[in-house]
């Protein structure tokens, strides 16, 4: 398949690994980037939400030179001051520090990165098209329907991203995630989420009684998720501002959370009492779904 | 916390990691120790099944030095013939050739291996309390109540580790797994099931064609999962003998099952058209679980 005339003309070859227009492919690092308010996606259906996303864009592509005749179309929504580097593949690899299975990488930016920290502008950021403080988080959620799904002590990269995948299936309003949970824009995270937190809005980075506090305040009804919950799964009806609070398997919830507010369990057979969280929390989602 | 004299006596040294006692450890390789009947179970709650197993029985321990003493009420449970190696972790992770991070591993065999292939004996194995051919694996199963789970295609260690998991949570009476599904000895499967693949009885290896043609002889209804599901989960009720029956997220399920089975979906969100296998079959078995 030949290449668009118009594809060509904005393809950057890069031959040598050491180039430093792909510095931000360079051995990959969450962390570094993260911190920078920046992240990789891998893949063409990642690639797909970041071109939908109100508050992410990407700032370059890195191709696998045998896979761009192939990506014409969706190329062509690559806004165009955004380069598209192309190399074979022991160049990407070597690059990349790991073997690019899929040969499709995207470096991308929050809209609000950069920003002076602490916001001395307005604090809803019209590009990004969410607010970006908790409080502002939690009322805009609210106001959206759907649940809200909050995760507390998730540092597991595959229970983060699949608490996305499975908060998007069954229409949540918005995933908070507390400081000791996991950043769901790492590499591992965006791919077991198939691409979903960069297009279903999330908090990162509260301390988790900040949450807990403002839930209730920004007109949330809390529901814990836990295998001591006092009511059934199978007596629960859906209502609005239902927000789904997750915890680790091994740290639970905070003590308060779980006097203060409902809680649920999903019933098992005997001598279990545990299930994935993210598992744990499509059953409760996909009920609260099915039954509204 | 000082080690039992019993427990002291059993406790078998290395130092050296070419020692052949430790040769099932050397790095690990599943598929080659599959082909032998044999296995690498890892960490406690691993174990813990494998101590409950009627199938398989453990032919080694070898454990981290630092663990042992911590250990000691469990290890008073593995059978006196199995000898019990312990090391150091440098010697520990050469042999394995990799990080053994929990510090506990044991090797194990299925009770059946070692037979004269085809079985010149008895189908039914009076040690490992399950028949081994298909047809009486599916007429027990049919026996016992609960769902049957098929897999067909699954070839990703960890959906069928978790889907063990769920399988087991909500009191399914075993799983099939067709020949181009991934075994679920392998290690990482074993550790994504935490451990329910040794308890809970299991077949793998039949030609998909096979399976479908035997389930509805055995008296199973099989309930294929699929996007393309008619029925929607939400107006499903169980019934005794149902097959719940899972493709791959690519390949789908055989034409010929889904034109036969009764078929079913789950409700998602507009734009969404997947989940992960295995999150989808904790969302049926779950819901036939407490609908029952």
């Amino acid at each position: 398949m030949p290449v668009s005339p118009s594809l060509a003309a904005r393809i950057v070859g890069i031959a040598d690994p050491g180039d430093p227009r792909v510095a931000d492919y360079r051995d990959i690092r969450d962390r570094d980037l993260v911190a920078r308010g920046g992240f990789i996606a891998e893949g063409t259906v990642v690639l797909d939400h970041l071109l939908r996303s109100t508050r992410f864009r990407p700032t370059s592509l890195f191709l696998l030179k045998s896979r761009v005749a192939g990506l014409d179309a969706r190329l062509s929504r690559v806004p165009p001051d955004v380069p598209i580097y192309v190399a074979e593949r022991p160049v990407m690899d070597q690059v990349a520090g790991f073997a690019v299975h899929r040969g499709v990488l995207a470096h991308a930016m929050d809209r609000r990165a950069g920003d002076a920290p602490g916001g001395t502008g307005a604090d809803t950021d019209r590009d990004a098209g969410e607010p970006r403080d908790l409080q502002g988080f939690l009322e805009s959620s609210r106001r959206k329907g759907g649940p809200l799904v909050v995760a507390i002590g998730l540092a597991n990269h595959d229970n983060v991203g699949a608490i996305f995948r499975n908060a998007a299936a069954f229409g949540a309003s918005g995933v908070v995630l507390d400081a000791t949970s996991c950043h769901p824009l790492y590499r591992k995270a965006i791919r077991v989420a198939v691409g979903t937190s960069l297009t279903l809005p999330f908090h990162h980075g509260a301390p988790a009684d900040a949450i807990v506090e403002r839930l209730e305040a920004s007109g949330h009804h809390p529901l814990a998720l836990s295998p001591r919950g006092r009511r059934r799964l199978a007596e629960m009806t859906g209502k609005p501002g239902l927000a789904l609070v997750l915890g680790s398997e091994g740290g639970g919830l905070p003590e308060r959370l779980m006097r203060r507010a409902e809680t649920v369990r999903i019933e098992m057979a005997p001598g279990i009492d545990s299930l994935n969280v993210a598992t744990a929390a499509a059953i409760v989602l996909a009920r609260l779904y099915s039954a509204a």
